[in-house]
Parts: C-alpha cells; structure tokens; sequence
C-alpha cells in the first residue's frame, strides 16, 4: 500500500510537473495580446497610414488643424457622458501605489464592484474623442479663437466583447468646426467626405438628415415624444412595406389620425428638393420643422454647385446619435460592399455644456479607419506604392564589396533615396529572397567585375532586367 | 433658542449649499487632464510633428519600417521587465465587470494592493517600446524576415512622480534592427542620429562605448564583479580629478593593484583611435576585452570614411542601461543646451530570450521627442512653415460675395492649396484677428467692386501688399 500510494504520488508529481513545464513552455514560446486589441505589422502600417495621411491631407486642405489630447481623462470628465452602459466599457486605471488602504472596511465588505472602482480608480482611457474635444475646448477656450476647427486621429479604447471588425482599441479620425452655426460647415464636411472617398477610390453615398425635421413631423402629427419609434418605423419601409408600417405605428400607440398625416412623408419620392418640398407641405406649420427644412434647402442648395463624386441623398430614416444631434445628421456608405457605415456626424448645440460651457454650436464627423481599411482591401484599392518601402538594395558580397558600395549608398540616401544594404555577407539566396519579401523595388549587385571597372549592376525586381552603370547614372536612374 | 437653532441651521445649509455649488461652479468651470499627461495644440502639434516626420523619414531612408503594437499589454507579458520599482510604475487595468468577486475574503482582508492587483488587474499601459517590441519578434517570428528592420513611434506611460521635463505619458521613437551581429547597423545608427540632427539643426556629440570594453577592463583589474562601480568612478573624473577618483575605488574596496591598472585608462587621451590603442595595451588579454576594442575599431574605422556633421566620441563612463547592453552603448548629447541625452541605445544580445526565442541580437536606438522640443523650442530650430497650416482664407462679406467666392475656393483646394472661408459674414476686424491668429499667409477680399470686375483681391498678410487678380491668377499665384 504504501509502495503503491508513493507511486501514486510520484505519479502525480510528475503530471502536476509536466503540466507546469507545459504551461511554462507555452507561455514562453507564445507570448499574447489582450483579446480585442491588434498589432500592425509593415504591411499593415504602410495602408493604415494611406488612410491616415489622405484624411490629414484634405483635413488640412479645408483649414482644420490637429490636436492630440492624452490617453488618460480624470474619470469625473469621463463617467455619465456614455451612459450607463458606456461607464461600463469605460477601461479604468487601478490608482498607483497602496490604492487598497484607502479603502475602509465597510466599503470592502460591500463586495460591490462599481462602487469600490471610485475608491481605486480616479483615470480611464478615452472611450471617444468627442468627449476629450469639448473637455480641450473649455480648458483651454482662452487661447482658441472660435469658431474652432480641429481634426483628431487618436485610438479609443472600450471593453467591448471583440467580435469581427469589433476591436477593444481602435482610431477615430474625427473633424470638427465649433463655434459657429454656419451651413456652410455642414457642405465643407460633405466636400471633405466627397474629395476623402474620391482620393481612396471608393464609391459612397452621404445619407443626410435633419433632426430639426424628424422632430417637425412628431410635432406635426401630435407624438412630439415619439421621434425614435417613428423613425424606426420609417427605417422598415423598405423591408416591410408601406401597410405594415402603418400597424406597427398603430400598435405602438400612434393614433390613426397621426398616421394619415404621416402618409405622405412615408411616401416621399423624387429628387432630394422634391422631397423637402414633400416635406414642407406636411410639417411646414411647425417652427422647428421649417426651421430644419430652411437648413436642408440651404445645405442642398449649396451643394448643387458642385460636382461631387459622391451620391448626396436626403434619408429621413436616419437617426444616428439621435439624442445628441440638433441639426443636420451625416452617414456614409460604401455602395460596392455590404458593410456598416464608414463615416458619420452631425451638429450638435451643446457639446460644452456639460463642462460649463453653454451654447456653443458645433457640428463634425468621423471617419472609421478599421472599416474604411475593410473596404478597400476587399475591394483591392490599395495603391502598390502604398506598400513599397525600400527602393534599392545592395546585395553584400564581403568585406571589399561592401566597402565599394558604402559611399554609393550613402550618395543615395543624400539624394533621398530609401536604400539599404543587407549587412551581412549571408548567401545570395537568402538576400535575394529578404529584398522580394521587402517589396525592394531594385537591387544593386557589387562583385569583383563590376569593382574594377567602377560600375554597379541593376535589378529591376519586377521585371528581371539588369543593367550596368556607373555609380552617378544609378543615382539618376534611382532619385526620381 | 429655537430660533437660533433653527437660524444656525438656515446659515448652515445656506453655507452648505454655497459650498456645493461653489464646488460644483469651480469644477464646471476648469475640467483637467490626469497630473503628468498633456494636450497638445495645434501649433505645439505642428512643431511635434515637424519631429517626427523627420524622424521616420531618416528611418525610412535606411530601409527601417514601421510597425505598432497596443496600448495594452499582458501585465504577464511587462512585469519582473523593469526591476521591482519598474513593476509599480506600470499603469494597470481595471478587469472589467465584476472584478471583486473573484478574490477571496482572504485575499481581500490582507489589504495587500500588490498582490490584490495580481487578483483585479491583467492588463497594464505599456512602458516602453522595447518589451513590446521583442513580445512582437517572438510572437510573429514565422511572419517576420530577418533580419528585421523596424521603427516604432508611439507613446509610452509610467507612473513617475511628475516633474519639469518628466510626464506620465510621452513619445518614444525607437528603431531597431534585430537579427544581425554586423557591425555595419551600427554604423547606420550612427548615421541616422547624424542625419536625424542636421535635418533637424542641433549640433550634437554621439558618444560611444562598448559593454565588452568595460567588462575587459573590469576583468583585468581583477575586479569582474565591480564593472558599475568602477565606471562610477570613471564618469566623476571630469568633476572631482584623478586623486579623488582612486580614493574612492579604494574605498570602495577596489585593491591598490587593479587601482594601479586602471591608471592608463583613467587617462586616456587622444584621438579615439589613440585612445583605442591605449585601451587594447590594457585590456587585450582578455577575451572580451579584446573583443570590445576590435569592435570599435571596426566601427570606427566604418565611421572614418564618412563626414558627418555630429562629433563622435569614445567615451569609457556612458554606462546606459548596462545590464542590458551586451556592445556597443550610444547616447546623444546636443552641444548648446544644458539637457540630458537625446538619443541613445545599443546592442542587445538576448533580447527575445525572455519570451523563449534566445540568442537573437539586435542592436537600437531611441529618440527622445520631447527633449529635442525643449532643444529645438529653446535654440527656435522649429522654421515657421512647420507651423504654417492653412495658405489663404477668404474673407467673408455675405450670402453674395460668399456665392462668388465658393467655386474659386473650390478650384484652390483641387489644387492642392489649403485654403478656407471664413464660416460666417462677421465683422471684418474678427474675421482678419482669427487668419492672423491661424498664421495664415494670404487673405481674398471679394466686395462688390471685384465681383463686377470679375476678380479677387489677394492681400499678404506678412507684407500686407495687395493686388488684384483673376481668379486663374489666383490659382497660379497660390498653388505652388
């Protein structure tokens, strides 16, 4: 027995060892990320920042200036502006140092999670960057001249469930002009998404609204309180027909006489004037509702002088952020693939109020780079020189070779050139193979021959041509 | 006397209340950023960016790439990586949900916060760029070509306690080339600090030193153990003279023969290659020691045939990071401000090692963003169109003048000028007070008298000269 119970337990001493080293291997021959979270390699760098450096570029070509603000808000600015579900997917930051000794025992007995969080977390990550803007906004409003335009191109961070295209962190590129209620800020923003999409190839369509004007028909038919079931209601046109539509209103509790007044806003057609001439009929009557379609009028009158690429089209069924805007509602849509929208905004009234600062009109949108970057690799928009890093590189055959080719490198570089030399002297193979994995557009190949007559070969990688040339006739061929 | 009370009573809910609100003002009035963290302006982001452009462009012209890795880490993947004081300098994450239900009663009445963090915490703020990095080597090993050239630029955040020129949350820009013994990346790392600097106008001094060297010098004073003592006592030879330097390797219980080896070292003079020759006469019995000397001369040898604009120096006391550098040891100092370094770095041998992917070298440096600000704003090395944003705004006098000027604003922008109208018909003295506020270059004057005419006046706002001109002039005036 006691042979058997020792086998036993050396037995189970060597499982519970092999399961320790198991895990220890495991662990050490794959190290991990936080679910949700991504690391970008090359590849991915170089078309995240196609995207990237297009939106900066129109940004800045219609005046907006950036700001970056830090990771980190105090929790006060952050808590209660997302709801309470937001404050949930808020990611907080244990207090440093003995945070626990704060705490009395009374609070710790409590066991309640949300609770204990004030006790030892005073910081969160960003959840978006409109928050952080209105809080830049207040902060510093002595030192900006309003109106304001800012654009922002930082990650988020929300503790989401990660699911496909769902990320915990991910980047808003965001722009907006604050302190002034002009339209003419609503067509910049429409221009700025016409000349983005048109730089990145991709076919869009801009869905634009009014919150003015879905709160004119709820005036209009008596439901002032029922904007969001109405525009639901809306939204199901489509798929569910006109009759349908009509009972799930009555069976929300809109009365019959509501719902034939809402008859001929259901029924809209016609080119987006039509429409909002369709639409001024119905809820004309109201100050808010003819408040906002004089907006649509004036904002669609402004962009019939331009040509856009992209397709503009008044939809009363969007209601994107309804709680939030007050005015004019954006969304685009990428028309060759099935995905959700890829940039959306509006006007807001009141972004700064809750910091203390009341009554100043903004309006802005957001550009999703995760998606837009979906869209045009499904739809192979990326350009090939997006990727390309390394123009040239110089095979390194040893010591003599390498020391022929060091200065003419160098000339390269200075005549910014993106050149490099494979730095060791490793088989021909393997330096070939490392250039095509680079995308190295030319190699250049140093041997004796070439040294002694003071020349260089050149590869074209694409095409397998090779030439020889004197050092300066590289530097024209290369430093274009 | 109920009376009293009941007035006492009235004055303290008065007092109360006041307090309250006074809070509750006080606070709707100045919302804040966490201690240490910072926002940055559009100009002070200009200038940031002016930085970092350079700097990836060097990296890119030595065939360096880009890749980013999360915010977040594992805090498995970051603790026991920087020394226990590192440990409590990592900020840590909060796990979502409901984190207190998962540690014991036990747990929770030891009021340990270090180990009750191991309990509520799996995440953490990354430190560096460094742990990242080799977590990413390892990690993607079978997707990467070595030898792997990479860049990486984000920001970094430690728990310090703030001070002048010390945040909590700040850039780093490293680069790194992993995978290659050669002696040529270091080299190029020298290179590309040279170039970095003279793009950027800082005149500096690289300075240089090799592990292996004072490793050699340690072992043949017989003292292999006292390597950070003894170059402690180097480094103090400046400030305190040579007497003083050997009492207190005395002291420090150095034996008077090894102090006696140590004389020609400690008065090195010279050329570096003089200086080399005076090191190997000492050190080049030993293995290492032996080593160390030929990789300097190796490298600068390599360094002799090119000019540079930044001094290079051997220099015995830079001991940065020793316990982690295994070669050659780099840092930066710029010439004519008092600040610490602004670059440094060196050769690692096993950096991947702890993640269980040993013995590949690599060798790096990394660039300090926000020393060379205060360098650059300090010495005013930043040119003014690095601040420059928008070209030219249009001035706007209303609904008329704005018609006219639009489709002109809108031929600029599609070539490539930034440009911009002001939002509104406001005064004039305002709408002038914000292009100067935004540096603007050039303001458009369209009245009546041009519209007539058929053309702009175009006004420098530098010069304040003005002319008219159609709006093709415009264009060609502009977009340069």
């Amino acid at each position: 027995m006691h042979g058997k119970k020792s086998d036993q337990f050396r037995l189970f001493l060597f499982l519970v060892t092999f399961a320790i080293r198991n895990k220890k291997q495991i662990m050490a021959q794959k190290p991990s990320i936080p679910k949700g979270t991504r690391d970008f390699s090359p590849v991915e760098m170089a078309r995240r920042n196609y995207i990237f450096d297009t939106v900066k570029e129109i940004f800045q070509r219609y005046g907006f200036q950036p700001i970056e603000t830090p990771a980190m808000e105090n929790l006060s600015t952050l808590m209660g502006k997302y709801g309470e579900e937001g404050d949930k997917l808020l990611f907080k930051i244990l207090n440093s140092g003995d945070f626990i000794s704060k705490v009395n025992d009374g609070e710790l007995q409590e066991r309640n999670s949300i609770r204990l969080t004030n006790q030892i977390s005073e910081k969160g990550l960003r959840y978006d960057l409109t928050v952080p803007f209105a809080r830049f906004v207040v902060q510093h409003r002595n030192d900006i001249s309003f109106p304001f335009k800012r654009y922002q191109i930082q990650p988020v961070w929300r503790a989401d469930r990660p699911q496909k295209g769902r990320y915990r962190e991910f980047y808003q590129c965001d722009v907006d002009m604050i302190g002034s209620t002009s339209l003419l800020n609503e067509l910049e923003l429409v221009q700025i998404i016409n000349d983005v999409f048109t730089k990145l190839d991709i076919n869009t369509v801009v869905k634009i609204n009014n919150r003015k004007i879905l709160a004119g028909i709820a005036e209009t038919i008596g439901e002032a309180d029922r904007i969001v079931d109405i525009t639901v209601a809306i939204d199901k046109l489509d798929k569910i027909g006109l009759e349908k539509v009509n009972l799930e209103l009555l069976e929300k509790g809109v009365s019959q006489d509501a719902v034939d007044k809402l008859q001929p806003i259901l029924k809209l057609s016609g080119s987006n004037n039509e429409k909002l001439d369709q639409i001024e009929a119905v809820i004309g009557a109201t100050t808010v509702g003819k408040k906002g379609v004089e907006e649509m009028q004036t904002l669609f009158g402004y962009l019939s002088g331009f040509e856009l690429n992209t397709e503009v089209e008044l939809d009363l069924t969007l209601a994107r952020g309804l709680n939030y805007y007050t005015g004019a509602i954006f969304e685009v849509k990428a028309k060759d693939v099935q995905i959700g929208s890829i940039c959306g905004g509006g006007r807001y009234d009141d972004l700064t109020g809750i910091f203390g600062m009341p009554d100043v009109s903004g309006v802005g949108i957001s550009f999703g780079a995760d998606r837009i970057y979906d869209v045009m690799t499904q739809l192979e928009l990326f350009p090939e020189d997006a990727v390309a890093s390394t123009k040239v590189m110089f095979v390194n055959f040893g010591e003599k070779e390498e020391a022929y080719c060091l200065p003419i490198l160098a000339k390269l570089r200075a005549q910014h050139v993106n050149a490099e030399i494979y730095p060791e002297s490793a088989k021909m193979k393997k330096q070939m193979t490392w250039a095509n994995r680079k995308e190295v557009a030319y190699v250049v190949l140093v041997g004796e021959e070439e040294i002694k007559q003071g020349k260089v070969t050149l590869k074209n990688m694409k095409t397998g041509e090779q030439q020889l040339a004197t050092p300066d006739e590289l530097i024209s061929i290369l430093a274009v």
